[in-house]
């Protein structure tokens, strides 16, 4: 993600990328290089007074060392999630966070089509919220090796949907309740992780969520969203990879989906970016903070839970 | 045509089949047996004062014979599309059809997509309209013993289409033009005929309709308006056999649109026959009448001298 | 269900209605005008050696009883869903339909979208399967006197998508999770039914399939199902009115969904009546039995008690 | 155009943009400061050994001028069409551009989904290809004081769409037809021009292409190609800003398709300057040459003299 990140920084208005801290000098030089950037260490970058706001984008059991650390320097903080896979960490830590300028890497807050269909609820386009359906399905299931540090699938990536689920909601979900199976690789379930999973939701007022989660969809990045109101529904749909349709005489054919993630979210990596200078200039309020990480964490923890337990967790269980 | 329309009429509130009129006893007898009429002669049913309408569904050259003798027995009468091929003979006996109760069968004013459409048009939906564009794909070529008797491409097939324009551009076309080629099958080109053809009608206004035809799709019936206005777009497509979608790898399929004519318009058919039962019962206007099927015989000389000659042709130069 | 099914067995080639039973004498009589049948008492009917079968649509606390005296008098039986609302009489009953030609009322096995949805998955266009998701909102609550004898929303709507699953999924749900909620109608609440759910249900081999009620959508009669497997999905979506499209400044504007079942679902009620045709006249195997009634049945009371009892119920728990 | 082309070119891989020529030395100094270039007069740029290639993005009566100096210079040349307005002089102007790397600013043959459908119309995927329709409606008229020095609707703006037909038929046009109104403002009549235009082309063997004009849709800017060969259609559709959908009681409403071309057509645009690079480089052949650009001309000019003569103009004629 860090390559991501710097190179949407050294293109974003208002913001010049000044220094890469990369442990492995090779991958610093090459990316300083190709962003008119410095290789440097994380102490030179932390004590220019020059810098103002640091991109926090390390392996997972980095993020809350590094985020501390810049956040006591007194610069802005983006910050990848998960802040850390264990909530006891975070919920310790979350103190010295208090007033900081910090952004946490929830990038769907910033996709458009999340975007136009979170104003559209919010603009009563279908009434009283009553429920949400997200889809988020992977095209591919990562290397085995990837999953005994990924957290689980809960925290490594339903935790997207969970943030999305408190985004729209405007209630924080009460109960949780998840159940899952071990279907696209074995080697998967020998690790002792799951790979497709459904997760409900259920607010203090009873609007409910369903969350659908795979490793792998066989048919591209498959990100939707549905929510239903009291005078109706809106969708965020697919993207398509173009718009060409040919029809013949077995049927019509189109365009796959897109691939994967950096194709799919590339605007809301930009558009998160270009937030994050406001948030650094002092001009915006973060759109996904601390505490919102915190709260998917917590909501992540609940699923696991729920799925051992096979039971709903209430969330006041969790904290 | 008459099977279709003999067990609509068979099935419509308000009518009953009373006599089925065929110069082939086998067939006359088989399709009164399967409606609950009985094979007449037709001067019998002309003469049998309790008929009340006769659908004409004879041969296209005795539409008009067919119809002026029901017509002459005071009878409502549902004429086939075209009235007759020769446009001097149509309008030699207009006269005679002045005060009758006389359908036209351009089932197309009754499908429900395009009366949608109009309805939406006629509403304003658009603003005030500018132009049309009318797709009429057949799916396969007739066989060729079927183009020396069929009036050729304009006046059997785009002759559905001129009505349409007529009946939606809410203003007669004043210039056509027509060019045409012979890309499906040659054995139509050597008949004299050509099966692949575009035309432009533009009206006194300045209104503008392109209608494109085929003989051939190799992907179905495609049947689509779409009309232009200073406000807007609005578009009636194409029917879909199922909403059935797959996604895969390699993109989304899905089922191909509807067959053919009996398939897609079936329900202007049965619509189609119960106005006709309104109109026989003296309780409806016909929506299309003698005049339409001259009008749009006119029109469909027009295209064809046009394309012989490769020039606007004025209405008026056809009358 | 009467009305619907009744008229279409007078129009079914092969079918013939011969007698209307119904307490009402007005309603026998005037549905029997309509259909060309005679009004006749239940006795009359059963004990006729010309009447090869009977539709069971009487009220739902009589279609066990009904049937029951059908099957004993040898007749073919087509009964409206649910068989009972009680699981315990069902169960008791079921030896004394063994051998039966009995046809339970599950229509939607019998729509063509999802037929062929079904026939695509069991052809393998998805890969393996692995999840379903099924949508099946009600357009407009029921009014609250229907409540107390409906049976609650599991068994009388959801009910439906049990069944759904259990044709699709190729496997017995092991396992059932369902949470609901009341925000439709307050009055519902009152009478201790629930208006919104989401239930989950796993099969032995890790199978997921989510169904999402709701009694009230304000967009229509919301009909689809997604299936997801090892190498792509699938979905049958929603069936529009029409296929006018206008386009404008402010975006695209569509017709709305199917309005109702009896639209969304009239050629699969049509289909319906045909199968028990064929099922009558020994010439098919019932798309759905006694058996079916049984599971959907054991199936809607593991989600009522798991909404109670906020945790997941297995099968054998209810067996 | 001059401000969309530096900044791509000045964030192209492989290029640099080393001066900026405006007549506005405000204009220049600015745009140099964005882009990291100098303002410099047309001289010095042409006379800089270092300089590979040059954009011509002047006004249109400028074009053919700098484009001859550019070539004269030895540099690769970009050039925004048209190249002139003046049939005659880019024919007596041809022989200078012999052997030149000249690429001309057809940008829609970069487009990827126009791209998309050209590569699967090349593969075969409708079969031998029989027909085209064309849509490009602007989507608002200009102002008034535009049209004067435009060279009119077909040489501004049909010019796009005659080029698109020449890439996608693989055969010349040897017929023109052309007719058109004034039916979106009476100022664009009154200065002698038209604003909704029909434009029929046929080629040597038959093949028939249809192009829709009109300077203001009302809806966004409608970009359609549809192609259709003895094995099926393929359609390139409109691209839609986002895509929420809405369900409501009288509908669905889905986002606005584009709003204009520096929207709709930004990476075309952005591969456009990317594909010059490599024409620079001596690494590609332009996917447009000075060829093309006569070509469409010749076209449009037949275009003009078909709307005054109410007749088919023989290619030849106009050569």
């Amino acid at each position: 993600m860090g390559q991501v990140h710097g190179a949407n920084a050294a293109r974003t208005p208002g913001l010049r990328l000044r220094y890469v801290v990369d442990p492995r000098p090779e991958a610093a030089r090459a990316m300083a290089a190709a962003t008119g950037a410095d290789p440097a260490s994380l102490e030179q970058a932390l004590t220019d007074p020059d810098v103002g706001g640091v991109l926090v984008c390390s392996s997972t059991d980095q993020h809350l060392d590094n985020a501390l650390q810049a956040v006591a320097a007194g610069k802005a903080v983006f910050c990848e999630k998960p802040i850390d896979l264990d909530l006891g960490k975070v919920l310790a830590a979350q103190p010295r966070f208090e007033g900081a300028r910090f952004l946490l890497g929830f990038n769907r807050r910033h996709d458009p089509h999340f975007r136009a269909l979170k104003r559209r609820v919010d603009a009563g386009a279908v009434g009283a919220l009553e429920s949400l359906h997200i889809v988020n399905h992977d095209p591919a299931a990562p290397p085995p090796h990837f999953i005994p540090t990924s957290g689980g699938l809960f925290k490594d990536f339903t935790i997207h949907d969970l943030d999305m689920a408190r985004w729209l909601l405007g209630e924080e979900p009460a109960e949780v309740f998840a159940t899952a199976s071990c279907l696209v690789d074995p080697e998967i379930g020998r690790l002792g992780d799951v790979d497709t999973a459904r997760t409900v939701l259920r607010t203090a007022s009873g609007r409910l969520c369903v969350i659908s989660n795979t490793r792998r969809s066989g048919y591209g990045y498959d990100q939707r969203i549905e929510a239903f109101g009291s005078a109706g529904m809106i969708a965020a749909g697919n993207v398509s990879r173009d718009t060409v349709q040919v029809l013949g005489e077995s049927g019509a054919t189109a365009a796959p989906i897109a691939r994967d993630f950096p194709e799919r979210y590339a605007e809301s990596y930009r558009a998160q970016i270009a937030h994050f200078a406001e948030v650094a200039h002092g001009r915006a309020t973060p759109a996904s903070g601390y505490a919102d990480g915190v709260a998917a964490l917590a909501l992540a923890e609940a699923c696991q839970r729920s799925m051992r337990e096979g039971r709903t967790i209430s969330l006041q269980e969790t904290r």
